[in-house]
């Protein structure tokens, strides 16, 4: 039985936690939250035990952390989790300096602790369907990529003033993904975006619609388009033309019900946002995460992978602000 | 050169007519209505020569004509026009009394013209595309068809008083539709109906939502349902099941626009009524007839398809009258 | 917090243990089952006591029971509970005899206590909205209802001997879900069908591939169709025609994936079966048990609904023998 | 009755000719063609007499032209026809340098002869549509546009050579849907492509695969794709996300049938090029070239708009020659 520490109750906590429900060989056993209400509520949904986040990180009970915690507190709790040897799941971004991140990698392959890196989306039955095709060779050479991510509505301007911007907040999950499909690593960016969504955000320093385009080496391309507001609900697709063909992942709508009448037919809103969406792929990646931690073996995405989104995000807000495409590496 | 009477410049002549057209190796040579002003109309957009239909099927120029006159008038036609060696392309149904389809077969088959039963639908590229799969085996042995016919409205209830019922006027094209697709003949039916739409159908002794189950020696089951009601088009399915999957064709929609809101998704209505829906399969039935009358082949559908339908017809029409299932044959 | 009993710990009980654990304000407080293992293994699971049913329903600390054992058993199971005032839910069938069902039913109704009828499809998400859109009048007035249902394979010759044929095995799912969507009371039933799948079926005095057309006073239809086979997952949707327009709901894919070639576009089969298909129903279901055995409320569908779709069983089976409609009521 | 000289017999010219059949108050009166068999074929076929360009723009009894020759004879055949107040229907582009289009301009703009430019995709059901629901504000204000093109297979090299490169071939279609849809002038584009379809394209200084990001002043963004591969039809797409939802025209398949096993659903490939996908856009765009010319009215596209992707054109190709965005105007 691994036994899991939650560190950070707040909604990806609690979603990690009713994960580990799911996963045979595995349990919440010790939780930890700067707000005492939180940890508390969670500790009683899941028998788990409230702790501070240093008590389970000393603790020789606990085998695994998954740390959900305010962004600027995961460089200190990835180095002292890793040097006691606990296997580690981390929310994205791992930070937000690849520097740091580059220290991190440093310090988490001397330990040789298993680190995942938490891009959800790669465990959702659409996404990692679509992969497994590519890498069978379903679809022939990958040429062109195509991914979209639209929220249903933007978060507060308080939030995007401390977000790092919509390329390292929002875009970062498609420059994961751009990678996992692509099957090359990317050499370019050009990224541009405006305020069209909420003029606010704009005035915030920041864009809500936004473009980026990709290279590799070989010439592959990769067009990414993000915007703050999606009416019709979460809006999270990808295509992939090859040489064999196109393979591409839709919508899930929020249900299998049409309606006809004069108007044409009428079928239901996709699914709302990311809970319901990817509630499928938490689990998965869960259950990755207990199979690495419980054998040693080491998890993908790992922390290079985190450090590779974060470049790409840091190239195309440059790109942004010069005009000009960045080259990376 | 193909030349072709068209006898009967209605709707349905004007739908031929204009098939022609695209017809290579055939041409509108002439045309008769019982109202000159309809005749003379066709005869300026296509080039024919007004005449009567007498002199139509007396002329040693006109190779094949095309019956779209009123059904009571279409006795008369195919015998004098068979009699005279003309190819013969005659609107469903051949006619109302399966005892006068009879005569006719005798009369047809004993001069070997080539003779066609419009049931368009035969052609339409979705439904000879299910036929042509399930005739490669692609769906293996035929176990269960659903078939489904909505007219966009009703007619008007004078129509209704001279059509024959329901059966005959409207669900017989799903009775051809069952033969084309069950791969054997019917043996029993049971129908069912009620006047849902308009009660005064219903007054005039029709239905207007109606079922009817048949089946054939080897136990495959054929389900139709039809209403003269469909608020978004023109519903016209099939599905047919079979040892090895399934194969079925969906409607065909008005456009290929989707667009998406809070409401969700929606898209176009189906395709209006049967001069949208079929106009490629009137297309694809008259090269058919082309063919067939140029070279001598038997067309298929043929007149025997034209009884067959009609013996189905009637047998469904005692079932709704006697509330029990009918045996054919 | 509802204590419940499970009652029989085969499959479709550990089914229902796994429900509860989504269901704030309850939980699986004891188990039983006539293998002592299988008992085990759920209690180990979810945290229960294992008991024999006697003790489960003689304790005064269990609320609420769930029976999931086998047919036979039912009648006695309810009468007991019932009778000690338990909050039941019983998979249906109820009970195979009619008769029997309206003993139970003035049993259950004397002692007030909420009974659950197991149609976990009305829970189904789709068919769920499908019900409360006909309700608000989105369809307007409901004159043709399909109803399909195809199971992947058929299940062992020996388990359909003893499981009444299919239209009480199988098709009551689909008899319980015309009334769910008809708003209407069946009066009539004609059913036919053949042993197309399996010959043994047949031999075992069955048939594997059927279809039934129910009428109601009004003169509204449903036609269903049922069958052992169905090689692209589990075949499961409805459509629902009314005076302003069509409302359906379609299976639900494995994956949102579509891959396209020379061959054309692919899509995921079906969800298998109805494990994963309805997966949220049995949740929603249990959210409504648990919510009726708390308040008392009664549940809906009731004792009453699981006689009124044993009737229609066996009037298509009588049907089916005697080849001609059978009346209800 | 409108006169209508075609020049140019190829196979745009045959596809225009046939559309004039389908359009009312016209007629092919005149075909020239260097070759004289593709002029006496197209005559054949249409009724049309055989002349000379010369003599088409001489006749009096011409009304108007429609130019379907080699790009380098547009700019010569527009100024004469415009001279003797012919009507003008000239196929994209209107020449490959954008300097001789805005002498047109100059020319036609003095002699007012209405003057169509061939942008066919603007008559699409589908785009049109779209255009038609986003100025009636269906979508609110326009944010990003998605563009995406690809032709079943490459050209010869040799077309490839002398085709001023794909952006002025190929996405120069999308350059026009992009303004057409937009609703916006471009102010800026960023373009990039590879050889990765054949080698050989590269060699001869072109690209095979291509993206471009086109933005507005007011910070609308547009993304096209383009690529000489697609191994399941002509892939042919557009989606706008607005303000108030989305707006999107996907692909017309050849037929509708599914077909459904163990491996899945499969549908038809989208239609396998422009002639079928077009051919209802190319009627329409005839149907609005007639009434133009009847009428007098200015066509919509005209030659401004000929211009404008012209120059959208040219600066995609200067990006990818010198790797930054390009500034237009």
């Amino acid at each position: 039985m691994l036994n899991i520490g939650i560190l950070g109750c707040g909604r990806i906590g609690q979603v990690h936690a009713s994960s580990v429900s799911h996963v045979d060989g595995a349990r919440v056993a010790a939780v930890a939250d700067a707000f005492p209400a939180a940890a508390s509520a969670l500790a009683e949904k899941t028998g788990a035990r409230v702790m501070s986040t240093d008590e389970i990180i000393a603790s020789p009970d606990i085998d695994a952390v998954v740390i959900g915690t305010p962004t600027d507190t995961h460089f200190d709790l990835i180095d002292k989790s890793a040097k006691v040897g606990k296997a580690i799941f981390c929310e994205k971004p791992v930070d937000m300096s690849a520097d740091r991140i580059r220290q991190l990698i440093t310090i988490v392959e001397a330990t040789g602790v298993p680190f995942l890196t938490g891009f959800n989306r790669r465990f959702d039955p659409g996404f990692a369907t679509m992969r497994a095709r590519i890498a069978a060779g379903e679809v022939g050479d990958v040429e062109l990529v195509t991914i979209l991510s639209r929220d249903p509505s933007p978060p507060p301007v308080s939030y995007i003033k401390s977000s790092g911007g919509l390329f390292r907040d929002m875009m970062i999950h498609d420059f994961d993904m751009a990678r996992f499909l692509l099957g090359e690593e990317v050499v370019q960016v050009y990224a541009t975006g405006s305020a069209l969504v909420d003029p606010a955000i704009g005035e915030a320093g920041d864009v809500d619609t936004a473009v980026a385009v990709l290279t590799t080496a070989s010439g592959r391309i990769c067009q990414i388009s993000n915007s703050r507001r999606a009416t019709y609900g979460y809006d999270q697709r990808a295509e992939v033309h090859g040489s064999l063909g196109l393979i591409k992942a839709n919508n899930v709508p929020e249900n299998n019900v049409e309606i006809a009448s004069g108007n044409g037919f009428r079928s239901a809103p996709a699914q709302h946002f990311f809970l319901e969406r990817y509630a499928g792929a938490y689990v998965a990646e869960m259950i990755h995460f207990v199979e690495c931690a419980a054998s040693g073996m080491a998890p993908s995405p790992g922390i290079r992978d985190g450090l590779a989104a974060q470049m790409i995000a840091d190239a195309a807000a440059m790109s942004l602000e010069t005009g000009v495409p960045v080259r990376l590496g």
